[in-house]
Protein backbone atom coordinates (compact mmCIF):
# COMPACT_ATOMS: atom_id res chain seq x y z
CA UNK A 1 0.00 0.00 0.00
CA UNK A 2 1.12 3.52 -0.81
CA UNK A 3 0.12 6.60 1.18
CA UNK A 4 0.23 10.09 -0.30
CA UNK A 5 -0.86 13.54 0.83
CA UNK A 6 -4.07 14.93 -0.69
CA UNK A 7 -4.04 18.34 -2.37
CA UNK A 8 -6.25 21.13 -0.91
CA UNK A 9 -8.71 20.61 -3.80
CA UNK A 10 -8.90 16.88 -3.12
CA UNK A 11 -9.51 17.58 0.59
CA UNK A 12 -12.37 19.95 -0.35
CA UNK A 13 -13.86 17.28 -2.63
CA UNK A 14 -13.94 14.77 0.23
CA UNK A 15 -15.55 17.34 2.56
CA UNK A 16 -18.26 18.12 0.02
CA UNK A 17 -19.13 14.46 -0.48
CA UNK A 18 -19.24 13.63 3.24
CA UNK A 19 -21.72 14.44 6.02
CA UNK A 20 -20.40 12.35 8.94
CA UNK A 21 -17.21 13.15 10.83
CA UNK A 22 -15.67 12.76 14.27
CA UNK A 23 -15.17 15.96 16.21
CA UNK A 24 -12.43 16.10 18.82
CA UNK A 25 -12.09 18.76 21.48
CA UNK A 26 -10.05 19.03 24.65
CA UNK A 27 -10.24 20.42 28.17
CA UNK A 28 -7.68 20.39 30.98
CA UNK A 29 -5.48 17.96 29.07
CA UNK A 30 -8.26 15.44 28.35
CA UNK A 31 -9.43 14.70 24.80
CA UNK A 32 -13.03 13.96 23.82
CA UNK A 33 -14.25 12.72 20.42
CA UNK A 34 -17.78 12.10 19.15
CA UNK A 35 -19.44 11.52 15.77
CA UNK A 36 -21.16 14.57 14.26
CA UNK A 37 -23.03 15.42 11.10
CA UNK A 38 -21.72 18.48 9.29
CA UNK A 39 -22.05 20.54 6.11
CA UNK A 40 -19.02 22.04 4.38
CA UNK A 41 -19.22 25.64 3.11
CA UNK A 42 -16.35 25.97 0.65
CA UNK A 43 -16.94 29.69 0.04
CA UNK A 44 -16.61 30.60 3.71
CA UNK A 45 -14.03 27.96 4.63
CA UNK A 46 -16.13 26.52 7.42
CA UNK A 47 -18.33 23.58 8.33
CA UNK A 48 -21.71 23.87 10.05
CA UNK A 49 -23.12 21.63 12.73
CA UNK A 50 -26.10 21.40 15.04
CA UNK A 51 -25.97 20.03 18.56
CA UNK A 52 -27.74 19.61 21.83
CA UNK A 53 -25.94 21.35 24.67
CA UNK A 54 -23.99 18.60 26.36
CA UNK A 55 -20.37 17.83 27.22
CA UNK A 56 -19.11 18.52 23.68
CA UNK A 57 -20.60 22.03 23.59
CA UNK A 58 -19.52 22.82 27.15
CA UNK A 59 -15.95 21.82 26.33
CA UNK A 60 -15.82 23.70 23.02
CA UNK A 61 -17.15 26.84 24.74
CA UNK A 62 -14.29 26.54 27.22
CA UNK A 63 -11.68 25.77 24.52
CA UNK A 64 -12.75 26.41 20.90
CA UNK A 65 -9.81 24.57 19.30
CA UNK A 66 -11.17 21.49 17.53
CA UNK A 67 -10.12 18.78 15.09
CA UNK A 68 -12.65 17.17 12.73
CA UNK A 69 -11.77 13.83 11.13
CA UNK A 70 -13.53 12.67 7.96
CA UNK A 71 -13.12 9.35 6.15
CA UNK A 72 -13.95 7.87 2.77
CA UNK A 73 -13.25 4.17 2.99
CA UNK A 74 -13.54 1.97 -0.12
CA UNK A 75 -11.86 -1.00 1.54
CA UNK A 76 -9.06 -1.66 4.01
CA UNK A 77 -6.30 -0.47 1.72
CA UNK A 78 -8.11 2.13 -0.35
CA UNK A 79 -9.22 5.09 1.71
CA UNK A 80 -8.97 8.84 2.12
CA UNK A 81 -8.92 10.72 5.41
CA UNK A 82 -9.16 14.47 5.86
CA UNK A 83 -8.43 16.40 9.06
CA UNK A 84 -9.75 19.90 9.70
CA UNK A 85 -8.08 22.00 12.37
CA UNK A 86 -10.16 24.98 13.35
CA UNK A 87 -12.12 27.05 15.80
CA UNK A 88 -15.60 26.44 17.21
CA UNK A 89 -18.01 29.38 17.02
CA UNK A 90 -21.70 29.37 17.91
CA UNK A 91 -23.96 31.13 15.44
CA UNK A 92 -26.26 33.19 17.63
CA UNK A 93 -29.88 34.14 17.02
CA UNK A 94 -28.88 37.80 16.64
CA UNK A 95 -29.34 40.37 13.83
CA UNK A 96 -25.58 40.28 13.13
CA UNK A 97 -25.62 36.51 12.67
CA UNK A 98 -29.02 36.24 10.94
CA UNK A 99 -27.57 35.72 7.47
CA UNK A 100 -24.97 33.19 8.62
CA UNK A 101 -27.56 31.30 10.64
CA UNK A 102 -29.94 31.19 7.67
CA UNK A 103 -27.12 29.90 5.47
CA UNK A 104 -26.39 27.10 7.93
CA UNK A 105 -30.07 26.22 8.42
CA UNK A 106 -30.67 26.12 4.65
CA UNK A 107 -27.95 23.51 4.38
CA UNK A 108 -29.45 21.43 7.18
CA UNK A 109 -32.87 21.58 5.52
CA UNK A 110 -31.44 20.20 2.29
CA UNK A 111 -30.70 17.10 4.33
CA UNK A 112 -33.64 16.89 6.74
CA UNK A 113 -32.46 13.64 8.31
CA UNK A 114 -29.69 15.64 9.97
CA UNK A 115 -32.10 17.11 12.44
CA UNK A 116 -33.04 13.75 13.81
CA UNK A 117 -30.07 12.70 15.92
CA UNK A 118 -29.52 16.08 17.56
CA UNK A 119 -33.27 16.63 17.80
CA UNK A 120 -33.81 13.33 19.56
CA UNK A 121 -31.18 14.18 22.12
CA UNK A 122 -32.56 17.65 22.59
CA UNK A 123 -36.09 16.41 23.04
CA UNK A 124 -35.12 14.08 25.84
CA UNK A 125 -33.10 16.76 27.68
CA UNK A 126 -33.85 20.46 27.28
CA UNK A 127 -35.90 21.45 24.23
CA UNK A 128 -34.43 24.96 24.27
CA UNK A 129 -30.80 23.88 24.64
CA UNK A 130 -29.62 23.41 21.05
CA UNK A 131 -26.93 25.32 19.19
CA UNK A 132 -26.03 25.93 15.57
CA UNK A 133 -22.27 26.25 15.21
CA UNK A 134 -19.56 26.67 12.64
CA UNK A 135 -16.01 25.40 12.67
CA UNK A 136 -13.89 28.08 11.08
CA UNK A 137 -11.23 26.16 9.18
CA UNK A 138 -7.62 27.17 9.85
CA UNK A 139 -5.83 24.20 8.29
CA UNK A 140 -6.74 21.06 6.36
CA UNK A 141 -4.67 17.97 5.68
CA UNK A 142 -5.54 14.76 3.89
CA UNK A 143 -4.13 11.36 3.06
CA UNK A 144 -4.93 8.72 0.52
CA UNK A 145 -4.00 5.06 0.65
CA UNK A 146 -3.81 3.10 -2.58
CA UNK A 147 -2.94 -0.42 -3.56
CA UNK A 148 0.59 -0.79 -4.79
CA UNK A 149 0.10 -2.03 -8.36
CA UNK A 150 2.72 -2.99 -10.90
CA UNK A 151 2.69 -1.03 -14.17
CA UNK A 152 0.78 -2.63 -17.05
CA UNK A 153 2.98 -4.82 -19.25
CA UNK A 154 0.82 -5.69 -22.29
CA UNK A 155 3.54 -7.74 -23.97
CA UNK A 156 3.77 -10.13 -21.07
CA UNK A 157 -0.02 -10.34 -20.76
CA UNK A 158 -0.27 -11.23 -24.44
CA UNK A 159 2.27 -14.01 -24.07
CA UNK A 160 0.17 -15.42 -21.24
CA UNK A 161 -3.06 -15.52 -23.27
CA UNK B 1 -35.52 8.39 17.59
CA UNK B 2 -34.73 7.32 21.14
CA UNK B 3 -31.26 7.38 22.66
CA UNK B 4 -30.30 5.24 25.64
CA UNK B 5 -27.09 4.49 27.52
CA UNK B 6 -25.43 1.12 26.85
CA UNK B 7 -24.60 -1.18 29.75
CA UNK B 8 -20.92 -2.08 30.38
CA UNK B 9 -21.57 -5.54 28.85
CA UNK B 10 -23.10 -4.01 25.74
CA UNK B 11 -20.10 -1.66 25.41
CA UNK B 12 -17.75 -4.66 25.64
CA UNK B 13 -19.76 -6.47 22.96
CA UNK B 14 -19.36 -3.53 20.56
CA UNK B 15 -15.60 -3.37 21.26
CA UNK B 16 -15.19 -7.08 20.57
CA UNK B 17 -17.00 -6.86 17.24
CA UNK B 18 -15.13 -3.77 16.02
CA UNK B 19 -11.58 -3.21 14.76
CA UNK B 20 -11.69 0.42 13.54
CA UNK B 21 -11.91 3.42 15.87
CA UNK B 22 -10.89 7.06 16.04
CA UNK B 23 -8.23 7.89 18.57
CA UNK B 24 -8.12 11.40 20.02
CA UNK B 25 -5.22 12.87 21.93
CA UNK B 26 -4.29 16.37 22.98
CA UNK B 27 -1.27 18.59 23.49
CA UNK B 28 -1.02 22.21 24.65
CA UNK B 29 -4.78 22.66 24.35
CA UNK B 30 -5.02 21.32 20.78
CA UNK B 31 -6.93 18.13 19.96
CA UNK B 32 -5.90 15.59 17.31
CA UNK B 33 -7.95 12.65 16.06
CA UNK B 34 -7.07 9.90 13.58
CA UNK B 35 -8.51 6.51 12.57
CA UNK B 36 -6.78 3.48 14.10
CA UNK B 37 -7.17 -0.27 14.04
CA UNK B 38 -7.35 -1.86 17.48
CA UNK B 39 -7.96 -5.14 19.30
CA UNK B 40 -9.93 -5.27 22.55
CA UNK B 41 -8.60 -7.43 25.42
CA UNK B 42 -11.56 -7.87 27.75
CA UNK B 43 -9.54 -9.78 30.36
CA UNK B 44 -6.98 -6.99 30.77
CA UNK B 45 -9.35 -4.07 30.18
CA UNK B 46 -7.24 -2.62 27.41
CA UNK B 47 -7.06 -2.26 23.64
CA UNK B 48 -3.91 -2.86 21.58
CA UNK B 49 -2.71 -0.87 18.61
CA UNK B 50 0.28 -0.66 16.30
CA UNK B 51 1.58 2.56 14.85
CA UNK B 52 4.36 4.26 12.99
CA UNK B 53 6.04 6.95 15.07
CA UNK B 54 4.43 10.17 13.89
CA UNK B 55 2.48 13.06 15.39
CA UNK B 56 -0.01 10.78 17.16
CA UNK B 57 2.70 8.84 19.01
CA UNK B 58 4.71 11.99 19.82
CA UNK B 59 1.63 13.61 21.33
CA UNK B 60 0.57 10.52 23.32
CA UNK B 61 4.10 10.21 24.70
CA UNK B 62 3.82 13.82 25.89
CA UNK B 63 0.27 13.37 27.27
CA UNK B 64 -0.99 9.78 27.58
CA UNK B 65 -4.66 10.69 28.16
CA UNK B 66 -6.65 9.48 25.16
CA UNK B 67 -10.24 8.97 24.02
CA UNK B 68 -11.12 6.21 21.53
CA UNK B 69 -14.44 6.44 19.69
CA UNK B 70 -16.02 3.33 18.12
CA UNK B 71 -19.19 3.13 16.04
CA UNK B 72 -21.60 0.47 14.84
CA UNK B 73 -23.91 2.13 12.35
CA UNK B 74 -26.85 0.21 10.88
CA UNK B 75 -28.43 3.31 9.36
CA UNK B 76 -28.85 6.98 10.22
CA UNK B 77 -31.17 6.38 13.15
CA UNK B 78 -29.98 2.98 14.34
CA UNK B 79 -26.47 3.09 15.71
CA UNK B 80 -24.28 2.43 18.73
CA UNK B 81 -21.27 4.48 19.77
CA UNK B 82 -18.79 3.58 22.49
CA UNK B 83 -16.19 5.89 24.01
CA UNK B 84 -13.13 4.63 25.84
CA UNK B 85 -11.28 7.02 28.14
CA UNK B 86 -7.86 5.75 29.05
CA UNK B 87 -4.11 5.95 29.16
CA UNK B 88 -1.61 5.32 26.36
CA UNK B 89 1.26 2.97 27.21
CA UNK B 90 3.90 1.64 24.83
CA UNK B 91 4.66 -2.07 25.14
CA UNK B 92 8.42 -2.23 25.06
CA UNK B 93 10.64 -4.96 23.66
CA UNK B 94 11.86 -5.82 27.18
CA UNK B 95 11.82 -9.03 29.28
CA UNK B 96 9.20 -7.49 31.60
CA UNK B 97 6.87 -6.75 28.70
CA UNK B 98 7.58 -9.88 26.63
CA UNK B 99 4.36 -11.63 27.58
CA UNK B 100 2.19 -8.54 27.04
CA UNK B 101 3.86 -7.84 23.72
CA UNK B 102 3.33 -11.43 22.58
CA UNK B 103 -0.33 -11.22 23.59
CA UNK B 104 -0.78 -8.05 21.51
CA UNK B 105 1.13 -9.44 18.53
CA UNK B 106 -0.89 -12.68 18.58
CA UNK B 107 -4.04 -10.61 18.23
CA UNK B 108 -2.60 -8.64 15.33
CA UNK B 109 -1.60 -11.84 13.58
CA UNK B 110 -5.15 -13.16 13.81
CA UNK B 111 -6.02 -10.24 11.56
CA UNK B 112 -2.99 -9.91 9.29
CA UNK B 113 -4.50 -7.06 7.27
CA UNK B 114 -3.96 -4.85 10.31
CA UNK B 115 -0.29 -4.69 9.65
CA UNK B 116 -0.75 -3.11 6.28
CA UNK B 117 -1.72 0.49 7.01
CA UNK B 118 0.85 1.06 9.75
CA UNK B 119 3.41 -1.00 7.86
CA UNK B 120 2.99 1.04 4.70
CA UNK B 121 3.54 4.24 6.60
CA UNK B 122 6.54 2.81 8.40
CA UNK B 123 8.10 1.59 5.21
CA UNK B 124 7.97 5.02 3.63
CA UNK B 125 9.45 6.73 6.72
CA UNK B 126 11.63 4.89 9.20
CA UNK B 127 11.47 1.10 9.12
CA UNK B 128 12.59 0.87 12.74
CA UNK B 129 10.18 3.47 14.09
CA UNK B 130 7.05 1.48 14.91
CA UNK B 131 5.44 0.94 18.29
CA UNK B 132 3.05 -1.56 19.81
CA UNK B 133 0.86 0.13 22.41
CA UNK B 134 -2.03 -0.49 24.72
CA UNK B 135 -4.72 1.87 25.90
CA UNK B 136 -5.43 1.00 29.50
CA UNK B 137 -9.15 1.54 29.89
CA UNK B 138 -10.23 3.75 32.79
CA UNK B 139 -13.84 4.41 31.79
CA UNK B 140 -16.24 3.33 29.04
CA UNK B 141 -19.54 4.87 28.00
CA UNK B 142 -21.90 3.94 25.19
CA UNK B 143 -25.09 5.08 23.53
CA UNK B 144 -27.63 3.44 21.32
CA UNK B 145 -30.09 5.16 19.01
CA UNK B 146 -33.26 3.34 18.03
CA UNK B 147 -36.29 4.16 15.94
CA UNK B 148 -39.25 5.30 17.97
CA UNK B 149 -41.95 2.74 17.13
CA UNK B 150 -45.57 2.78 18.26
CA UNK B 151 -46.78 -0.32 20.11
CA UNK B 152 -48.59 -2.90 17.98
CA UNK B 153 -52.35 -2.42 17.96
CA UNK B 154 -53.74 -5.55 16.25
CA UNK B 155 -57.38 -4.50 16.64
CA UNK B 156 -56.87 -1.32 14.68
CA UNK B 157 -54.82 -3.10 12.03
CA UNK B 158 -57.55 -5.69 11.59
CA UNK B 159 -60.15 -3.00 11.03
CA UNK B 160 -57.98 -1.55 8.27
CA UNK B 161 -57.63 -4.85 6.40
Amino acid sequence: MLIRELTPTECADVLQRTILGRLACTRDGYPYVVPVHFSFDVERACVYGFSAVGQKVHWMRANPRVCLEVEEVTNKDQWRTVLIFGRYEEIQESPEEAEARQRALDRFRQRPEWWLPAGATVESRHPEAAVVYRIQIERVTGRQAMRRTLPETPGINRQRD
